[in-house]
C-alpha cells in the first residue's frame, strides 16, 4: 500500500476507511490466475485392500504471469479435509479470486498451489500409509510432487515448497512437515485435528459399536460419520490383512456381547493416528523446516480439537521448536476463506515470509 | 507491498525471502516522527485518599508529515501496565521505530499517538473512577482527551479515536470502550487481564493477608506484588473514607485472627474489577464500536488470565458482538514489540482497518 | 461395621478382604422396603400449552420398618432425568435393593424416598415455572410434597426433607435448593446440566435449526434429541403464548433464510436455563440448606457439562457457600447405581450426615 | 453402624442428626493405638553427592491390639511431601486419633502405619532412584520394607500393603505402583504432583535461572522454593557427577548470558519426572494392583498439578486400568486430615476395600 494512493482515495472520498485501500479491487484486472485438472494415475495406490480409485485428478492454480514468463515458481501444497475433495473446493470460485487478490496486492509473490485428491469411498485419506487404506503420504511425496515439478515450472527445491492443509488435511500438513522435511520446508496446518487426544479416553468416544461390528461389506454407507471416521483409523493404524471385509483391528472388540477395550489397539491407534505421540522422534525434522504455523478456531463443537492444539503448541514449545500457533474466535467452517479469512490475512503472508520465491538459475537466464 | 519492488530485488539477490521485501529498511529514511511529553495538571485527580500526583506527563507521537502539513490525524490512545510509566515504553526507542515503520511501509496511514501516565505510589491506576483511588476514567476522557484535540491537529471525533492497551491497560481499554462509545470506536487490548475470575475462587489466590492487614500506611513498598495489587483492587471497588490509612474495606478480613471471606465484598470487587460481570450492561456500548480486538499469550504462568479471555470472548459471542480475539503462542511479554510482534502485525492494521483517518473538514480546504 | 463381625468372618475365610465385611448379604434378609405407587391429579400442571397430562404417577418407597411402627420418616424427593421417567427407574429393581441395603448395613436410618413423574410428550420438564411448559417447580412443592405428608408418617419439616437428582433432575433439585430453602434443607445433584454455558457459544451449538423451524405441530417426534432440547428450553424461557404452535420465542430466529442470533433472547434463555446465573441472587437461599452437594463424572462426552460443574462450584465457593463437589472418573451414566456406586457411596451417606431423622413429637409418643 | 444404637440415641435426644451416631467418641476407649521411632541405618543412600545422612528415622503406628494379640496386619506406607517431614507429620497428635478412630468406628480392621523420612538439606526426596541425589525408591523397598517386615507381626506380602502418599508423595506412591507390584498392591496418591505437564511449558516455568545459576555451593539456603524444586530435579534427572557442585546439568543453560532451552534435557527430565511419560511402559505392572486411586483438590493455586491429574486419569483409562480419580472441592491443603476429610472418608476405607487383612498362617494359629 503506497501512502500516495491512500491520499488521492482521501481526497475522493469524504469519510474513509483506511481498510478500504488495502483491498484491490481487482475484478477487473486482467491479472488471474488459471485453474487446470491434471489426472494422475498413481501405482502407488494400488496397494490397497478397499478397492481405491487409482485415477488421481489433480487441481494446479498457475499465477497470471505463468504463461507469459519462463520464470520458476515455488510451489503450495493443499491438502483437503476428509468428506471433501479438491473439485468442491475450487465450485465456487472463491479460493481462485483470492490467491489472484493476494498476488495483484503484494501479499504474496507469484506461486503455484497444487491441489490433490485424496478421496474415497468412505471418509478420504487420513494422510497415512498404510498396507489397507493407501500409502498416501508416499502417493503425495513420491508421486504427485515428482510429476508436477516434470510437468510445471516450479523451483524444485524444498526451500520453495510449502504443505498446507485444513481438518484432517491439517493433519496430513503437520504429519509431512514431521517426516519430508527432504520434500517441503514450510507447513500450515488450518485447524488440525489429531494432533492429540483432548480431554476424553477413546472408550467413551461416542462410537456406536455394536453398528459398527454388523457392518458386512465396506464401504458401509450406512455407517455415520462417527462410525466412518473410526473405522478408517482402525484400517489405517490397526490393518489386518486376514480380517475382511474390513481389514483391520479395532480398539474395541465385542466381549460378551460388550465393547471392551483392548488397551494395546488403543496404544498402537494413538501412536499412528494422533500426531503429539510421535513428537519426540519427529523433533530434530521439525527443526529442518522454516517455517511451522497451526492455527485453529475456538468455538469448534468438538472440544478435542481444541484441546488438542493447544497442548500440540505446548508440546513443540518444549522441543524448543520455532512455530506460531494462533487460536482464533469462531469456528473453523466460517472464518476461513472469507476475503480477510485465516486463508487471505494468516496462511499467504506466512509462506510469503517463509518461501523462497527466487532461484539462482531462473534469475541468471 | 508492490510487486514491481519485489521484482527488482528478485535479481539483485540469488536467493531471496520474499518477507525481505516487506520489512523495509527505514533507518535512513527522513520519515522520522517526533516524540513531545506535555504536561497536564489534573483537577478530577485531585478527589482522591491515596496522595496522587495531579501533575501528569503525557507521551505524544506525531508522525513524520506532521509539520508540514495542515492535515488533522486518528489518534491512538495507548494505556499502559501497571508497575510501568509512560517513560518506560519509550526508553528504548523501538516503539517509535515500529510506528514511524508502519507508516513509511504502508501498514497504516499517518497517525498520533498519546500515551498518559497512569502510575502512582503503589501499582498505578486500574483504569476505574473511585473516591479514593481517583477517577482515572474520567480524567481520560474528560481531561486528557479533550486536551490533546485542543492542542493538536486531531480528528476530534470518536471515529477517528482508538483506545489500546496492554496488561491492565488493556482492562482499561475494554472499560473505556464498554463505557464511553462516545469517545472511542476502537479498542484493542493487548492481554488483557481481570476480563474474568479464571478458575480459581477469590478466597484461594495466594495473598498474604497477615501482612496486608498489618500494613499501618500507605503507601508500604514492604509489600509484594500481589497484596499491593489487591490493596489497590480494593481501594478501587471496596472504598472506604472513613478507614484510613488504606481507606478501603476488603473481601478477607480477620476474623479471630483468621482471615475469613466477606462474600458481599467478594461480589462487589468482583462485579467492579471483572470485565465479564458488567458486560450484560455495556452490551449496547459495544455495538456502537467499529472495531473490538482482544488477544492474548497462550502461555502467561497466571493461568486466570487465559481462562478468562478464552471466556470474555465466549461471553462476546452470546451477546452477538463482533470482535477479534486471537490467542497466541508464547507469553505476552516478548511478543507484543517485536519487529514481527503483535503490536505491528496485528494492533496496526486492525487500526487500519477500522479508524476513520480523513475527515470532510480537512479534505475539503 | 462392627469389629466383631469382622473378626469372626477373618477366621471363617483363609483370605479375605476387608470389604467383603461391608457388603452384608441382604438377599435373605426380611427387610425389605415397599414400593407404592400413587396418581396425583394437578391443579397446577393444568396451566400450560402443551397438552400436559395432569394425570401424575408417583413412585413411593417405603422402609422395611414402616408398617410395623408409627415412626415419622424423613423424606429424599427424586428428580428424575429428561427423556425418563419413575417407572423405568424402577424396572430393574436395583433402586430398592440398594436402599434396603443401605438401610440394613447402617449406611443411613430408615427413610422414605418419593420419585414423582416429569416426563411429557417430548424431553420432560426442564424443572422450572413455565406458562408454556407447566410449572414445574410450583407443582413439586405446592402439590406433591403435601400430598405425600399428607398420606404418609413423614417428618413434616425441611429439615428432615432432601431433594436428589440426575442430569436435568440434578439441575432441578439445586433449583429448589437455590429457591426453596423452606421446603428442602438437603440437596444433592448428580452430574447435574444446565449450571452454566460451558466453552461454547450460544451460536456454536449444533442445533439444525432450518430443521426446528420447520416442525409445524407439537409434539413432533420427528426432532432429533438436541432440538427437542432446545425446543423446551425455548417453552421454558421464552414462552410466547401467542405464537401457536410451539408457544415460544428462539435465540435464533431466520433472518434472510439464515439462523441468526437474537442477543436479547439468548439472555433472557441463560438467565433462566443456566443456573450459575441467578447464583448471586439465590445466595442467601442457599446458605439457608444444612448441606448442598453435586458431582459429576469426567468423562461426559459433553465437554460443556464437566466445565460448567467446575465453574459453578467456583461460584458457589465465591459467595462462602458451603459444599461438596466431586468430578469422578468415568462417565455418569455407569458409575451411580452400582452396588458400589455413587448413590450408595456418596448420596446416602451425605444425606445420612444431614437429614434430621428424628421429630420431638415422634420421639415423645 | 447399628440401627439398633440409632433407635436409642433418637430417644434420648429431642432433635438428632444421623451423622452423629456415625462420629463415635473415641477419646475415652481404651483402644488407642501407639507412636514408634526406629531409627534405620541405610547403606544404599550411601551412594549420593549432596551429602545426604543414612541416618533415617521412621515413624510405626501400631494399632491398640498389637501388644495384646499375636496377629499379623497390613501395613501401610506413607510417603511425605516435599518441604516437610514424619516427625512434622504427627506433632498434633491428629493423624493417630483419625487412625484410632478409624478402627474402633470399623471403617477399617487393625492395621500398622509406617512412615519413613524423606527429607534432605533442601527439598526432600522426589522419590526417584538417582546416583547424585540418592536412590530413595530402591531404600524404600529394599531396605524399609524387609526391615519393618522383620521387626514388626506384619502380613508380609503384597497384597496386605500399601503405599500412601500426598503431594509429591503422591507422586512416590504412584511411583511405586508403576514400577513395583511385587512390593505392593494398593496405592493411593493423595493430590499427586508431577503426574503430568499442565498447560505451561518448561521454559515458561518462573524459575530463575541467572540465581540458580550463581549458586556456588549445595545446599544454597538463599534459593526459593522453586529454584529449590527445580534443582532438586535436575540432580534427579539429569545427574552429572562431573559438574561440580550441584552435579548435575539443566534443561536452560546459560547461552550468551540469555538462559536457552536445551530440549534434550527437558525430554529426559519430562521423561523422568512426569509419571505420564512412563504410563505405556508401566501398564502392566499398574494392572498387577488391585486398587488405585488418586485425588485431588481443584483450587490448587498452581493449575498444572490440577490439569495434570485429569489427564493422568484420562490416560490411565485409555490404558484400560481400573483405578478411582477423584477431584474435590477446595484445595489439598485443609481437606486431608479433618474429621471428616479425605484421609478418613477416602483413604482409609479404600484400603480396607483392597488390602487383604488376614492370612493362612495368622488365623490358624
Amino acid at each position: 500500500m503506497q501512502p500516495l494512493k491512500l491520499l488521492s482515495l482521501s481526497i475522493a472520498m469524504l469519510v474513509c476507511h483506511y481498510a478500504v485501500a488495502q483491498t484491490a479491487d481487482v475484478s477487473d484486472l486482467p491479472r488471474k490466475g488459471k485453474l487446470l485438472t491434471e489426472i494422475y494415475s498413481s501405482t502407488i495406490l494400488k496397494e490397497n485392500r478397499l478397492g481405491i480409485d487409482t485415477k488421481r485428478s489433480i487441481k494446479v492454480y498457475l499465477p497470471a504471469g505463468y504463461d507469459h514468463s519462463n520464470k520458476r515458481y515455488p510451489v503450495i501444497y493443499f491438502l483437503h479435509n476428509i468428506f471433501w475433495n479438491n473439485d468442491q473446493m475450487f465450485e465456487d470460485g472463491r479460493v481462485v479470486t483470492l490467491m489472484d487478490r493476494a498476488i495483484v496486492s503484494g501479499v504474496m509473490g507469484e506461486f503455484i498451489m497444487v491441489v490433490p485428491d485424496y478421496k474415497t469411498a468412505t471418509t478420504g485419506s487420513l494422510y497415512e500409509n498404510s498396507p489397507v487404506s493407501g500409502r498416501w503420504l508416499d502417493h503425495t511425496t513420491d508421486e504427485i510432487v515428482p510429476f508436477i515439478d516434470k510437468k510445471f515450472r516450479t523451483i524444485p527445491h524444498q526451500t520453495s515448497r510449502a504443505v498446507v492443509g485444513e481438518f484432517m488435511g491439517g493433519r496430513g500438513a503437520l504429519k509431512l512437515a514431521m517426516t519430508r522435511p527432504d520434500i517441503f520446508s514450510v507447513a500450515y496446518a488450518l485447524h488440525p485435528v489429531a494432533t492429540g487426544m483432548g480431554e476424553l479416553p477413546w472408550a467413551y468416544l461416542r462410537i456406536n459399536w455394536q453398528k459398527l461390528f454388523a457392518s458386512k461389506s465396506y464401504p458401509d454407507q450406512s455407517l455415520e460419520g462417527i462410525e466412518q471416521i473410526f473405522l478408517s483409523v482402525s484400517q489405517a493404524f490397526l490393518p489386518n490383512e486376514k480380517r475382511p471385509p474390513l481389514y483391520c483391528d479395532f480398539f474395541m472388540e465385542m466381549v460378551n456381547n460388550t465393547p471392551t477395550l483392548l488397551p494395546d489397539n488403543v496404544r498402537k491407534a494413538r501412536e499412528g493416528f494422533l500426531l503429539d505421540e510421535s513428537l519426540d522422534a519427529c523433533a530434530d525434522n521439525l527443526r529442518k523446516l522454516s517455517g511451522i504455523a497451526l492455527d485453529w478456531g475456538r468455538f469448534d463443537p468438538t472440544y478435542a480439537h481444541v484441546d488438542s492444539n493447544r497442548e500440540f503448541s505446548r508440546k513443540l514449545e518444549d522441543l524448543g521448536i520455532e512455530h506460531e500457533a494462533e487460536e482464533y474466535r469462531g469456528n473453523p467452517y466460517d472464518k476461513v476463506w472469507l476475503e480477510d479469512g485465516r486463508f487471505y490475512t494468516r496462511v499467504l503472508p506466512f509462506l510469503a515470509k517463509h518461501l523462497i520465491f527466487a532461484e539462482a538459475a531462473s534469475v541468471s537466464k
